[in-house]
């Protein structure tokens, strides 16, 4: 598999079929990752359909991570750790695993401003504690609108706070350049993910209050060269 | 006192000062709380300094909320309760208790990146379970950089997210309008302080890693005529 591929797994889903379609018409090498192989075929299809030239193929999550540098993991929470449990004797020493689950309250069928509090701090942790050694991870992309991501004629207008170990982490953020308007902010530690992921359901309210269907992002002022 | 006086408590420190002073120079009368009277006095005299015709004053805490419609609590985290319950036989119902605070791990020797858990979830709810029944919690302005208040020629380029019932949480709101590059932005019920008080460590860790020191705003992009 080519170094620049990015296997996203639960990639059928709304957030990760966008991510996708980004990276996808960014030029990079895409692997959309499902349960069942039939569906990440469709996504495929659709990922083709809307970018010409597109370089992506779907395959049941076991062997979507075989040899993708970067995976990203974009399953509902509820499933977040059974996914990863199940892909331990897949994922090697060396690959980066990007958490975006975001530990919302509907997962226990409660509503989606509210979340979880997570044994291990937040969703990203909890992956940390379930991927074998020497696998990097890194927290990502848990506030960027799938609406956003799927209009692919807007950029994206939202920062990613991207934290984990520094070398991993760099690489990740360097992902964020391929998707107009995301910028990549340096997110610390990956315990901050802690934050992050709670910045989620806080969104997710600001677009119920203000109605917006688009997805509300966020910026941070006053950084350098922003 | 006048129906548009804002008490600060806590008002000698870097945040509580920099609020004296944006609401002066709009115009509010304001008095600054501290617990010891003389210190409220330097810190009025401060304003004074700054702020042509201010209209502002220094008194020890418990005078200060007498008949203050809006009371905003500055202090250090560590101090919160102990001001509160201090003040359980002067605050009445009808007022606005306005929590500012955040539980970073500095209240008990540890970074200011990182926060405590507060068993009624934030420090805004702790502050909502000591108030005198009938007085109004609201939580804002948490996220707003203690330097960028003070730097009374620029405007502040941050979105401060106010929590809290609906009346009391828009007559705070409408303060936000006072300071220039301030956007008021409703952040729901109270509950949701756990989140925003959550973001200010964030920021600090974001001043610390990009070495900014009039400190990093937020801003959400998408909201109705952002």
């Amino acid at each position: 598999m080519a170094q620049d591929t990015i296997a996203i797994l639960g990639g059928t889903g709304d957030q990760g079929l966008g991510l996708a379609l980004r990276f996808a018409k960014a030029g990079r090498r895409v692997v959309i990752g499902s349960r069942k192989s039939e569906r990440a075929v469709e996504a495929a299809e659709q990922v083709r359909k809307q970018v010409a030239q597109a370089q992506v193929e779907g395959l049941e999550n076991a062997d979507a991570v075989i040899g993708a540098p970067i995976v990203i993991l974009s399953v509902p929470f509820e499933h977040t750790a059974g996914t990863v449990k199940a892909l331990k004797d897949k994922l090697v020493a060396g690959q980066i695993v990007v958490s975006m689950g975001v530990p919302l309250a509907t997962a226990i069928g409660d509503g989606a401003v509210r979340t979880l509090g997570v044994w291990q701090g937040s969703c990203a942790e909890m992956v940390e504690a379930l991927v074998p050694k020497g696998v990097h991870v890194v927290s990502a992309f848990q506030n960027v609108s799938a609406h956003r991501l799927q209009h692919l004629e807007h950029p994206v207008e939202c920062d990613v706070l991207v934290s984990g170990p520094k070398e991993p982490r760099e690489r990740v953020m360097a992902l964020c350049g391929l998707v107009p308007g995301l910028r990549a902010v340096d997110g610390g530690p990956l315990a901050n993910a802690r934050i992050v992921e709670a910045i989620t359901a806080l969104l997710i309210g600001l677009n119920i209050r203000y109605n917006v269907s688009d997805g509300v992002g966020v910026r941070f002022t006053g950084l350098p060269q922003s």
